[in-house]
């Protein structure tokens, strides 16, 4: 027998910090009551986005909505940063610490649902909130100006910083701001994501990148004179190829996969074009650079190998999301201290009808109500709030603005997203989220461990580099 | 050294058949000045088709165009037959000989071009007659009515039936009307192409079949759960692969192309459905129907092999064309009593201005005018026409509607059809095949002559089975 | 974003169980002064059988040479068990508890080494002890011998018996013997390995089973008729190819692997037959099984898409190594008890001049004097004891018989083995688990309390079933 | 309908030469009976040989068996030549024409049988004439013995040269005597060979070209660290793949062949190295070429495509035999001046329990005594004649030296080739050989027109250039 043996790697060291808690039980109070105080402007604002439902680079009007909703609250907003028309920033205050607070607000191609509790396409209309963006975009949009207020009120110095941040699905608009510098001076971010649950973010994610790679060879007619072509698809065929080898002789926690997005148009026309879209991913963006050479030496050794030309184009990319012991712990009791969602009897109802469409609910109903206990988790997704948490210590929530056991990406999140549970769920991320930034405002210490935990683990000589490289933002990428 | 050796299969006999002329050169002229006289009509057909542009199974306007002419012509016209909206039989005349004329008029998608020198694409317009149909139906129909003029003039017995045959281009829409026995009574058919030249057609074609290779799987995110997906695309790749394999032991005739004409929607999703478009040609249809056998069983193989499903569907199917050599002597014989076509000045600038524009031409400017020497050949298209040529005698001639080096299915092509060049080309194609059509109307001799090649060919235990099998037509093959 | 994650699944539950340690000082000092004075006698042994090196099933002078020395000592013995003519278990002593001790003795074809500290083939020899299993019998041996010295000195209940286990590298002899039900009636088994090192053994293995998959084809000559021919190649490549796709579909911890070891034999006939050799291995038993019947699934699919048969026979399989935490954390106490190797000044020279040819050790030298950390780990390797431990609480140990920083399989193990070194590493093994055998025999609570977590860890419904099946032992594996 | 189509390419122009025969009768008649005369020398050499079965340039005591034989009949023979230890040439006579025959004599491994009408090896022995070279060698030596023997008698002009060729099954032999200039001042050549038929030969064969690529990667263990290995067999897997998706892009007449030579050793190691043995051929010896710089790609980019290297071995290479019509149809004559071969009563009977053991047998017995009808054929083999037919004229033939319906390398081709079936055979081969030689040494305007026909296939611009390149001999290619 070969002795092969891997001891096992630690996992998290769970350092039981203690959360020294500086938030005055009034200043929280009076905080929540200013948010509960401005429900009807948050879910006109996350109704608005849930309806316009522009894909990204493209949410022009979106970005609009919630530019205005922050100037009227006083924020100083600088639009079209990072080269993105879309993407904005809204500052609020004076002096540091400068925290920053995300919202996303990109709907998805290709699905759309009306707000109702069964399946109800809305003829006509090609993209859908299924991610839940538009509560995402309103949501910490009221955190802000509740943050704002609290600014304001004490007299306090300290910045609040929202970031409009476009074309998260598949776009990395984030990554385009970070390359920017548009988080160098900030201490801290906040940001959460609408879910089927209530729970501090403690999850990581794997780095990405994507590519499509196009083959170019030689057109002929497929029964006339096959010899004189070379075919686009064989290129690609053998380059899948060369990638499913590569499976046995990667680490095993990566991911590699692919779609043919041409194929070739007709079978009696040998394809001069055919194109496949690739993703990368590991839990460390270092795997994920060394992993993509091979992908390039494999598509370039089939296009010598059938004749063909190949070139690729950088889609997006995505560091992992580096998550914060410290801001993590603190963030699960600000959302203790808000607690879950409240269903009146009509959300009731649609939740129970909801439920009935579900496919093996991990959750029950009810569970909308509690926070989940914290616990550290490997996410096997991608987010551009990877990269911005690789410059800046940066903490997230999740909340129940789904009913339970509801996937994101589907029909029931849609729905959910357009209607008062959503809603629901955006103003318990306003909340936790507002405590969890006021805290960071007044905590020296907080801070201070948080970025002591940042720098060890990102240690001394770490330079960020974006991981789809220099292009620009891919804008038309949705057309 | 191990010895393998194949005698040189015997090209084929050249029969030295004296072709008996019949026709009287009176006659002869008649038909040939009635065809002139009728010009503007066949161009005004050519040009409205060409205008239309109608693809496969959706000609109803171009076909209701071809019928008012038929019908106005004294012709009894049936439309609707073989299940399929757009076909129909238009006769004239009583008792035998029954010799039909095929009519085509389908476009195709995806191209578009103006009737000018130069590349110029009509905006908005989905199809074009890029392989010349417009003329192929016009011409035909010019044809039929000069045979009813003649019948009528000189009171013989006998009938001419035009048969308007809808969707050639990948429909086979002749295939279903042989199968529905359309042409179980008729003595001889003779049918036409546009092309770059002046022939008669002696060109055999390959059998084919083609079939939509559907593979389901199970869909997950490919990054969180790749393992309880199976991948359809996978089922493709493996099948692709298996096909591939088999390349090296099918015969060296054999012909085998195939697009993914669906790869999947996002790389982060497994693709749950997967479509190949594939086609199978060999000159022999009965190995057709061997080595589908064996791209069946590659599909089942890889279906079982990767945990998916696959279904297919048949798309079409022609039967590789039956050159009788008897008859295709008579046409060349009456192709070089019309001769050739003769450009006008403008034409032969537009001619001209064209010829800059073709990659290597085969032919020179100048040869439009002379009929090429009549040649027996290997063909490597496919045509429904062969389905015909099974049942009945058949022959064809292409005449020079397009410049000299014109390819089909090419802007060029599209051009020439739209305008003058293209009409007079249909207008050879008319006379040719009128004096043809009234030569058996009258040589008994030849009919027997071509019957006893065409059974001679088919053997006693000849049983036609089209190669698409019971499928219904295609109807929304083009949606 | 997609929210997807894992929780991390809890690692081993390091139970800090308090092991009370029964043997007596005076007993314990006896019985290594025991072993010390039958030095003489267990290096004869081992130094016989590593000349000898017999490879798997076909050591007949190796089995007899143990059996002799047992039956010396008073032992008896039962030849030529679960069918194995070289397979047999000698026991000593009265009621219970029975402990069993294994003994390996196989060589490995292929390699061949003198015992010298430079590489020195042996010439004419095919095969070697290169995993040291010469030492893994003698060891053995001399412990068992030691422990029945204390049975009969002490006249205490209890019976030592010594698996001589044939057949462990490629196989599987132990799963045999476990398939026959010989440790039915054991309480506890104790097993060791040579290594670099020395430490109590707290690895698991992997689950495995491997079959050589045979393709037949039809043949031809490949230039004169291939289109007569069915490649078996095109089945083996066909099968690897949906293998290597199916990669990304099973767990992350799965290994497949092959070599094709028939890929035919000439390039100008088609392969009539191929071979391709695989090993599927995962962390369970369940899950090798799952896969394998998908592996099945590609063979088939493999051979229906390229017209060829295909039918496999089941080589190997092993179970994973079940890790008793009780009795692995009273072994590294026994282990430290009796301490590492000491090297004389020639034995010193000897490690010096191996250790100058690794490459890259991870041990320096000096450390076969110390015992390392007690450690849990995963291992990616397989053996034949897993399915011992399966049956019967089971507990291991590794001895530094070779130079630091040696591989097993190596030149260097095989030189080591052959000479002092090896022989002392076999005694500091033979004490450890003289010890813990007697250990075992007096403390009825450690063994309720293995047993105990072995229960836990088996379930109620555990039912035992070999990963090989029912096949008989391949006695002519090596041949 | 896209229009493709090849017009049919011309066969062979069958000229229609006059041959005029300028052989004596009495000249014919005395040649014959010499070389009845020598029937037992010739038996007794074919025998020897056939026990010696020396394979590939290993045929060292065959060789020099050969040169005994004609150094005692008088020739002068140079021996190694062409850096070749087996290969000669013996010369008898002055002057020219020079006129050349071909002798092979070497054996095939793997293949051995007894001269008897049944399956029955000969135990032991590794290779067998399952070719027949030894009677190749034996009755070529007997022709050119013979053509000697009148140019003694008759005084005339003219010389005859013996080429010993070695190594023909795989090793092309002849390429290596052609390449060193050894033809360049021969007039025409003369060769034959064994087969179940008597027939001029007019046959073409494939170019071909043969290389052992070899893949190298990293090894490591398949299971502990697969991660860390570059698999040398993907490598061979993903050239094989792009090679069979190159099949649909070569010409119809391409074959491309291969097998796996080392496919890895063990599956739990990754294999850091793997061979695969492939042909090309095509009709024409620059289609090879072409195709095989594809092939080339496709190895390098397979190898940067599963991070491995790659290098290859040239291993052989030949010419198609081109075909002289003069001179085949001057041979046809002489082969029916001789006739077929004539069974005695214990011939018949061997033949007769031979012909049951055949599979589809495609001649009946008795054809043996028939000389077949000329015929040209496109054959699919390939030998090494092919480059002496590139760079002189070269005629050659079959003889019925195996019983009707044998294969060639089958059991029953070696049992006919080692007793007086064969024998007999090879002396109808010396007496069509040696009339065909006389008839060239005294037919200058045969020679003429056969040389006329020989530089019109070639042109103006041709250069010999031997497909192996400028590799040296492989002289252990058989070890």
């Amino acid at each position: 027998m070969l002795v092969l043996r891997t001891v096992l790697r630690k996992a998290f060291v769970l350092s039981i910090a203690m959360i020294t808690t500086s938030v005055m039980a009034d200043d929280r109070d009076e905080l929540l009551s200013f948010i509960d105080g401005r429900y009807e402007e948050t879910a006109d604002l996350a109704q608005n986005l849930w309806e316009l439902a522009e894909v990204g680079y493209q949410e022009t009007r979106s970005s609009e909505l919630l530019q205005s909703e922050l100037r009227a609250a006083g924020f100083t907003v600088e639009a079209g940063v990072a080269g993105i028309p879309t993407a904005f920033q809204a500052s609020f205050g004076s002096g540091g610490p400068v925290i920053g607070i995300l919202a996303e607000f990109d709907a998805l191609p290709g699905i759309n649902q009306d707000a109702v509790p069964q399946r109800s396409p809305i003829p006509g209309k090609g993209a859908g909130h299924a991610c839940g963006h538009n509560l995402f975009g309103a949501g910490s949009t009221g955190a802000a100006i509740a943050v704002a207020h609290w600014l304001e009120q004490t007299g306090r110095p300290g910045t609040v910083r929202l970031y409009g941040t476009p074309a998260e699905e598949g776009g990395s608009g984030k990554v385009y701001m970070v390359r920017a510098g548009l988080f160098d001076d900030v201490d801290a971010v906040v940001h959460w994501h609408p879910s089927d649950q209530n729970a501090a973010e403690a999850s990581t994610t794997l780095a990405n990148r994507s590519a499509k790679f196009r083959f170019r060879g030689v057109s002929a007619h497929a029964a006339g004179a096959p010899e004189k072509a070379r075919s686009a698809l064989d290129g690609v065929e053998a380059f899948n190829n060369m990638v499913n080898l590569m499976r046995e002789h990667v680490p095993q926690q990566t991911r590699i996969h692919y779609v043919i997005t041409s194929g070739g148009v007709a079978p009696n026309v040998v394809p001069d074009f055919a194109e496949v879209f690739y993703y990368v991913r590991h839990p460390e963006a270092e795997s994920v650079r060394e992993i993509w050479t091979r992908l390039e030496a494999a598509a370039k050794g089939a296009a010598m190998g059938t004749g063909t030309q190949v070139d690729w184009e950088i889609i997006h990319g995505n560091h992992p999301v580096l998550v914060n012991d410290v801001l993590a712990r603190m963030m699960d009791e600000k959302l203790r201290q808000v607690g879950g969602v409240q269903y009146n009897s009509s959300e009731q109802a649609f939740a129970e009808q909801i439920y009935t469409t579900l496919n093996k609910p991990g959750l029950p109903l009810g569970s909308e109500q509690e926070v989940q206990p914290f616990e550290k988790s490997l996410g096997y997704g991608s987010t551009d709030v990877g990269d911005v948490s690789m410059v800046v210590p940066t903490v997230g929530l999740n909340t129940a603005t789904w009913v339970p056991g509801t996937s994101a990406h589907s029909w029931q999140s849609t729905a959910a997203s357009g209607m008062t549970i959503g809603f629901k769920g955006a103003q318990v991320a306003a909340k936790a989220m507002s405590l969890a930034v006021i805290e960071m405002l007044q905590n020296e210490q907080l801070l201070r461990d948080a970025r002591a935990e940042f720098d060890a683990w990102r240690g001394d000589d770490f330079v960020y580099e974006a991981l789809l490289g220099d292009r620009p933002p891919p804008l038309d990428y949705r057309n």
